[in-house]
């Protein structure tokens, strides 16, 4: 073995030691079972009390530790149990830290003991953090072999407003390599899989984050989107995740790649089983006033005004428009029927719903990638090279052996910081051009206002088999204009309604191809999402929409 | 002449042309006479009620003119009067259209009239703009040869603001090629100078608004800051500006130097005669939803709120700072007597005032000089080349014929793009290192709070001689932090009290000969000002605190 195998071996090793015997299950199902998220009930590891506490709302789990109803304790150590099952299940985690999080559980259950008062709105929650999020103590080697050994000295910001908000970090989660990529593999801790079907990714680059919360491992993670990393680990694992805009989360004191890279940046955001998770998050995060602990926070309250819908006519008759597709490539079956789903329950509620007319998409995606691949190259080497990794080109599973030895790299050439300015200069045009595009839309709405939303896909597919997932461009879109934006689960691929079905015109070769590739059976049980998608630092009101229709579908799927 | 000579000869003559003739005046005062602040007012052009009204407060002004008291036409006339005025006197105008601004007057009286209601908050007033800034129509070309003939096809978005806020944009004024320079000279237009003192800077690069705006030749003036070009001449010319944090008022539509440049980005901001025309200025373009028709501005309302400042005891003892120098080059003895009066002046208001320790200020400036260095000099060419202009390599009057016939650069080699991003994790770490010594001064000030407010010189010196104003450090270091800051003035140079004064121990060389360069005869009658420095998108609170070190001063000197 070369070094930098040894040394990623070693650290596997020490990850698999981090977890308590007794919590190794020694019925796992078979490899051929590719839907294993029903086996974690079932599994025997969990009391039924503890089954209670990972089944609960995020309201009640937080309402009851509050009120000491459940301790902390308890709730962690189910999740903590709940975690590592996952971790069996799909290899979602990176740190394992199982004393150190009882402990700190401990301590509060301590305080509201003593004082009668919890810590704070997320007393005694425990939450999952991407590996990138630094905790004091812990590695956060981010899936580069060459980072492994290197302790944080510190916390990231958003850490300390968590911990002083009452909440327990208790697992790092998985990601891929450089973070740039839509699935989840790297060269320390392997690949992640998707929990309803394991031949499908779990997405990326918060694809630990993904499967473990779908799992119920977790009641609220937190990931990162640069360009789709947060939304596509919660469409593909049926889950809820926010983007928010740049600025309103704090990133400093995280790892990441590309640092110093600002044209546009990566976003930390929460996933959750409900949309109370996500709003609690943000809220207790940015009520602590973040933008004193992180210099590039946006000084802008949590506007309970702005969630009110005082916007948009106080959510009374909004109007949505769906983007069936982005002119440049059709989503398959299942993603334009959870479309129509979504249409027909806003309409059922009372809404109008119109269609999106997607403005230079492609052109959009593009202008995103030069950005990034304008040092991209040269960023990951000068990490890689410190151990001699190779830099992951591939996500499918069979090619990774044979690049192993080849130190290889994504991203174009690097360019000139003059370039630079021209792409820079030209995603602020594309800006322009784009939001008086939605603006003019006051014209065909009859709200008197523009599109209240819009409802997007978030990839052309569900969760692809593995290094099949290639096609950001519904994600990154919104990247680059920095709108909000808000997954939504909406149903599972269906082997029956969802059939393959003839189409004869299309945009492009690639467009063809990805049609005539679906399959119902390759896809079976992914969950189907979409992303709801608002104004640049319209957090709160992009939660509030999502309520809206969240509870439309649900009201419709009552009603079926 | 060369060919781009010839069409800078030819841009000035029509400039000259479009000046009325019967505003051309015969009684100018001679070269000799340095001083010609108190000229305007003796030169005979205006009539009483035209002198009334150019000398009204901004909030007399406004009120008169939604009354109708005052109309529209005779308010622009009296404030073109005075800007011609000023124009023979300091060269401080771009683009001149006379009937065009007082056409627009006189529909908006018509309107008043008609409706009985003003059209919006800024009814009726003149606004002048910094060259840059768009009007449909007329050319904005920002000091190069190379631009003239460029008509611009639409309004800046902050002009389609400010008329459908009811102003009237009366006159463009004058700036520095590439608009990188604290003076203001370029080969179309020449040289603005100051109005208290011809033999000085009025700074730049909004150096023709700060000469105009003083010389009471408009009530509110729109300039731009990157690097202190809204403060620099608001201070040399004794006025007030404000420079607004990144996004805070929309930029769009207008022309700029390094476009695409987003490290550290130029911001527009308003200079006036009094802080109610700063705060008019902002509420009136924040309270229309910038961010709906420009996409970098950020959604956050006005904030009364803010305003009340609730984050600062409201108002009652605050704790100042003051920044006495920056420890590499200590102010004059002006600039030290104003540090002085205003701390005295605040302390028998019943303020704190302690002693700021400045952070890193001259590696931040260096950080700042080398995220605009990476490619601005291929920026200037790319402009220049167009006609074989030079690019203006000095200040110094003498030089620019010398120059004139070479091309010449200023900037650093282009970097690459990887090298830009390592400046700008430099930048990033520097941001949140100074967030923490801030943060920190809440152990020192006595109130709970950090300190409120920095006060701090613009420069280490009032204006200076043409080609003399080198040192720009006291204004970017804020401008790299992204904080708000507004420029007080305080007084004037004193013949006496500001004598010459010996001191033994330098920072350094430059500290050394810039010191014994005073003399107070040079700086004859030149401004004194101060800078309120607050925190980032923090304008609201700066307006508040600077009202109150305004009051504080003019109570001060009410006392004496």
């Amino acid at each position: 073995m070369s070094n930098w195998t040894i040394i990623a071996a070693g650290k596997k090793a020490k990850q698999q030691a981090s977890i308590p015997k007794k919590w190794l299950l020694s019925n796992l199902p078979p490899q051929s079972t590719l839907n294993v998220s029903e086996f974690p009930d079932g599994c025997g590891l969990l009391t039924d009390e503890e089954l209670q506490i990972i089944r609960a709302d995020t309201d009640i789990l937080l309402s009851k530790l509050a009120q000491g109803e459940w301790s902390s304790l308890n709730v962690t150590t189910a999740f903590y149990k709940r975690a590592i099952i996952a971790q069996q299940l799909t290899n979602c985690l990176t740190e394992i830290f199982v004393e150190r999080a009882l402990a700190r559980a401990a301590e509060l259950d301590e305080h509201l003991k003593k004082t009668g008062k919890p810590i704070g709105p997320l007393h005694g929650l425990p939450i999952s953090l991407k590996d990138q999020i630094n905790i004091k103590g812990l590695e956060s080697c981010m899936g580069y072999v060459s980072w492994i050994g290197k302790v944080a000295e510190e916390n990231a910001v958003l850490v300390d407003i968590l911990e002083a908000a009452g909440a327990v970090p208790f697992v790092k989660t998985n990601v891929p390599q450089t973070l740039m990529w839509a699935e989840t593999f790297n060269h320390v801790f392997g690949r992640t899989c998707n929990p309803y079907n394991c031949s499908l990714t779990s997405g990326g680059s918060s694809g630990g984050e993904g499967a473990l919360v779908s799992l119920r491992g977790s009641p609220l993670g937190v990931g990162s989107d640069i360009g789709g990393s947060v939304r596509i680990p919660s469409a593909f694992c049926g889950i809820y995740g926010l983007r928010p805009c740049y600025g309103r989360i704090p990133y400093a004191g995280c790892v990441n790649s590309m640092e110093g890279q600002d044209s546009v940046p990566s976003v930390l955001g929460p996933l959750s089983n409900d949309l109370a998770g996500i709003k609690h998050f943000m809220k207790a995060v940015i009520d602590v006033k973040p933008w004193l602990k992180d210099p590039l926070v946006v000084r802008k309250r949590w506007s309970e005004e702005e969630y009110s819908l005082v916007d948009h006519g106080y959510g009374k008759n909004l109007c949505f428009a769906i983007l069936w597709d982005d002119g440049d490539n059709v989503p398959h079956p299942p993603i334009l029927r959870g479309l129509g789903t979504v249409k027909k329950a806003l309409e059922a509620a009372g809404h109008r719903v119109i269609d999106w007319k997607p403005l230079k998409h492609v052109e959009i995606c593009k202008t995103l990638v030069n950005l990034w691949g304008s040092a991209s190259a040269e960023d990951y080497q000068a990490v890689a090279m410190l151990t001699g990794e190779p830099i992951i080109a591939s996500m499918v599973p069979e090619q990774h052996a044979a690049l192993a030895e080849n130190i290889s790299y994504r991203g174009n050439e690097t360019a000139s910081a003059y370039q630079l300015w021209q792409i820079q200069k030209k995603k602020r045009d594309l800006r322009e051009e784009y939001l008086r595009h939605w603006e003019a839309t006051v014209e065909i709405t009859g709200t008197g206002r523009p599109v209240d939303a819009i409802i997007s896909p978030i990839a052309p597919h569900t969760a692809t088999p593995h290094g099949m997932n290639k096609n950001g461009n519904y994600t990154m879109v919104w990247n680059l204009l920095d709108y909000a934006a808000l997954v939504i689960p909406v149903s599972k691929v269906d082997q029956v309604v969802d059939a393959r079905r003839p189409r004869h015109e299309f945009y492009n070769d690639t467009d063809r191809m990805h049609w005539e590739s679906y399959n119902p059976e390759t896809y079976k049980d992914a969950p189907v999402a979409v992303q709801l998608v608002g104004r640049t630092l319209e957090e709160e009101a992009v939660i509030a929409m999502s309520e809206i229709v969240d509870n439309a579908l649900k009201s419709s799927k009552a009603r079926l």
